[in-house]
């Protein structure tokens, strides 16, 4: 961290800076410029509130040359990591689809739903039982029921299950849960990722709709700092001005992602755009920027279309962009070598 | 809710639509126009999933007539609600501000902050014990002991207290705190806006940083369709592309959500710009807007200045916004009338 | 657009307003429903100012229903627009890659550029001769001189030229020049776009950093309702909080213009992100969605290599980059059928 | 300007990079640190280009110290600006109200409009006779005819006139204008900007919908740097995610604007909220943060109300507006010490 001090500046307010800095345990490398004086800190200055000296008076300006996460930082773990999730793996050139329905509404929709996602190279399995809902009137998901019947669709198909966790409360139902999901709307529900990061299951961690990617990072830092360094992070939209989607998916967050972490990247085109026609060129697009995986809604039931999620493909739709995917795979972007 | 269909649409797709709404407990009325039919959706629409209906291949476009909260809603509710914390009202005409110290630290601290905020003008004391930060290596409050204190200055001023609640296991702690805070990164935990519906207290619901004035408005409705219909609204910033303020402050959230909601709307006008120069303007200006109260930081540590909040105000400059304030308000907006 | 009243309008309000609407040379269909009445109005409703009649004493709210852009829209012209540009051909499945540097700055940089991005498939040279520039101090482009060195380049190659125009008095220097490239700043200066509509050349119409696709296909209108057809849409970032990227590249407005306008559309993957590293999976993402073209900076001169663009590549990782999006092509997104 | 190395840079290459700054006529001091290398830049850096630094292979980071503005820049000029405009100031403590309608219609509409708010306190009359509209089908206002009538409206009632310009080819019209308006789309069209910067009139220079306020001070010292002083900053809304409003009216410009700038700071609150309920509290909450001025849109036609802007007040709302402004303004911020 670098703080420029303000011209004029009086030496005994520097010492007072700098015995609070050394306060923290860090080292202080001062610089006396011709107009400026250069404080540099030394040390790990992670938890160091940047806001807090950007605001004094006699600071001119700061600037974080080191990033604040440590665990979650590929300068320090600079191979891909690999989850391995009861031995489907993801990340460091391992490609997987997660797929399957918004919502989990009966044993004969997530079971067909299920197989025919396998068919079509998925590697794992979606649902929702626990839904985040801005209204309290909504639908909010089958709960212990549904996460039985994800069970159900595990041992049908082998394919190891994601759904999402909104409260710790309901841990003990997801002992079976292959991934714990943690939505966009909780990703700084601080005390939940504490809590995550004493647990020994894989981490889907969701971007908020309006959090920065470093945000993101401090996010996974929190549960890797707690123990559990198996961390997914997933793209799923960012709120912005456009109106033609629902959110606006940011892809360039495959390449800034790769560049500051070894985490695996995992894209979720469905719930950005909220139309089932963005899905598929989202899909593709994430594939050739180098993603890690992508996370996509499939509903099957014709005869009820109209419950079924607005962003969902349909078994055979899914088949046709997954069919894609692994056709523009061998020509995607890859990110072995340090960018 | 208006559903206009595409033109071209088959009478059996109608027929489904609307089965599938009636299925819904709600009623529909066909109009058949030159090239669109038109259904309007007549009762209780609030549980009904726009994005949903809008993504229907026979759809051309929803419109939502009836806003989806009910309990939040001023339209049911033409009085402004009052809300009374120990004696100390707020809304209808009663204005609060609160202040203190964004961390609480040592008994000194509170009781001395306490006591001068208090001879300034504030009715209410804040104080976070909890402390909701990016990184898991920053300071995270004295929890129960912050607490402790707090209940301390309450003792000695008689003020009653304002405190972030993170995790609902710490509830127990809460007992004797007057006022709930839900900070800005949980305003979508709708696990524990759930909770809060069920205990007695007042909740301070702040907005969250990428939340719109409806979705802020529908986590109210969480908390109050659970039962505690006691809910107070806060401003403190919402993120956009500015870099010169930390957020960009919303106050024409005031109006708007006077026009659509009984319940006291306050502003913090500390958080969000992140510096201390910006409070007084932006405290005068939410009160001329016609605010029911301010949420300010007051720090009183001249010999620690250093790692008191950039954003906070010394009592001294707190005692003189106060008493701008209050000289302003005379002359500012009023919401008696229906909008 | 249909128009809802609210409850309690008195008769002769309606005739008021029926009696408005039938002045601007539009019908109107009148639906009397339990609670609102609803205003359909019939005829061509794109110079009809929904924010007008929105604000309404009377008025609940207003939908368009038909897209105010005319000569833009695909509903009006199924098939693609393809653009011939002197032999070379974008849209309809034509695609093109143009390439070239941010700045021309002498004849042997600009025409060693243009030879070696032909020699790796580039279709059309891109070459700044006046730069917007956010400061009054910064260079400004070479003006007459740069559009001289770019017609060099076009006799060394048989490329055709695209450069920016800031200013109609600069038209006359652009008598040779291709393709006027419009640049973000200036979208929506209308007295511009007025003028571009009646001359006869390629206007390649770059998307504003905060403008909403619908107001990209207006602009876009502007320019092909004063006569001239041919234009481009190009998407080069858009403005939101996120800071790692300079602006976030919105890849989601390929399928959403696709289906909206049979104009071409073209990605820029060089501004949007600020950063070399950047560059090549966003070139892919965006040809992989289908994307009918790209624009691509490229610089040459490793000598001074300190001067050349940020978010430049070399003609080396140009052509490298090239290549994978051929080899992406035949698995890219297409939009032959209606959406 | 601070400039950042990565650890392990050669002497070589900071070598290049010190010539390359020395060709800027900027002087370097270089500081060897444990891990870092920093080179303050020394001398006018407003030129930089900090993007193209930032993006150097051998560059962590760069920060800039000294703002890129100079002429508009409070540092170098601490007295407030106080702009003359035939005999009304605006600036250093002259507070001014420009009113009047958003189109020049009629001459009765205008001059009627210009004796009511004159009656009610307001120094200055605008009114558009250039409109920027999205679409090209909607009206475009009078133009000429409209100048002669605002002309007319000025003789009657000795008001000077604000009107936009959309096209320096449509100066000689404004020769008797007073001031001239740049609207928000066209903050960033520099050659337009260099062109005000030649004549002498005070210049309305509004913020683009997504700029940034050290853009906005950038596009102010474009005019000023070509010779023209007598800029007024005026603040309109920002883009972002709210729906309730057309855009954010960001307050928080005032405090900060005042801080970087001695250039008069005025607030639109019609345009930024797009609803008529909006103008009064967004009006006082502008004044108490301590503006220089409101613009304020005002229709008078009760007979043809529907045609008015949805953001306009009535002469009578307007009254009652202006006359709670002129109570708050003696208790309003004020900017007169440095900050």
């Amino acid at each position: 961290m670098i703080v420029v001090l303000k011209p004029n500046v009086k030496p005994e307010q520097i010492e007072h800076l700098k015995d609070w800095i050394h306060s923290l345990n860090i080292d202080t490398h001062v610089s006396v410029g011709e107009n400026h004086t250069i404080i540099g800190l030394v040390g790990d200055t992670s938890a160091v509130d940047i806001d807090l000296i950007n605001a004094l008076d006699i600071v001119e300006t700061v600037k974080r040359i080191q990033e604040p996460f440590k665990k979650a930082n590929r300068k320090f773990h600079e191979e891909d990591a690999v989850i391995d999730i009861n031995g489907v793996k993801i990340g460091g050139g391992n490609f997987q689809i997660i797929a399957g329905p918004c919502s989990v509404e009966s044993e004969e929709q997530i079971c067909s739903i299920a197989q025919s996602v396998k068919a079509s190279g998925a590697g794992l399995l979606r649902g929702g039982a626990f839904k985040p809902r801005t209204s309290p009137y909504a639908f909010q998901g089958l709960h212990a029921t549904g996460i039985d019947l994800l069970l159900e669709a595990k041992e049908q198909t082998g394919l190891p299950i994601v759904s999402e966790i909104m409260s710790m409360e309901h841990l003990p139902l997801f002992e079976h849960v292959d991934v714990l999901q943690v939505g966009a709307r909780n990703m700084q529900n601080f005390e939940m990722l504490k809590e995550l990061g004493k647990i020994n299951k894989p981490i889907l961690l969701k971007r908020g709709l309006a959090n920065t990617i470093d945000e993101l990072l401090m996010s996974a830092e929190y549960i890797m700092a707690s123990g559990n360094e198996n961390v997914i992070l997933c793209e799923r939209g960012i709120r912005t001005f456009e109106t033609r989607t629902r959110n606006t998916l940011d892809l360039s967050a495959i390449p800034v992602l790769k560049k500051l972490t070894h985490l695996p990247v995992v894209i979720d085109p469905s719930h950005a755009g909220g139309h089932a026609y963005l899905v598929k060129p989202m899909a593709l697009a994430a594939t050739a920027a180098g993603a890690d995986g992508l996370m996509i809604e499939v509903h099957n039931n014709p005869e009820k279309a109209l419950c079924d999620g607005p962003q969902s493909l349909t078994p055979a739709a899914f088949a046709e962009v997954a069919d894609l995917v692994f056709k523009i795979r061998p020509y995607a972007c890859t990110y072995n070598e340090k960018i």
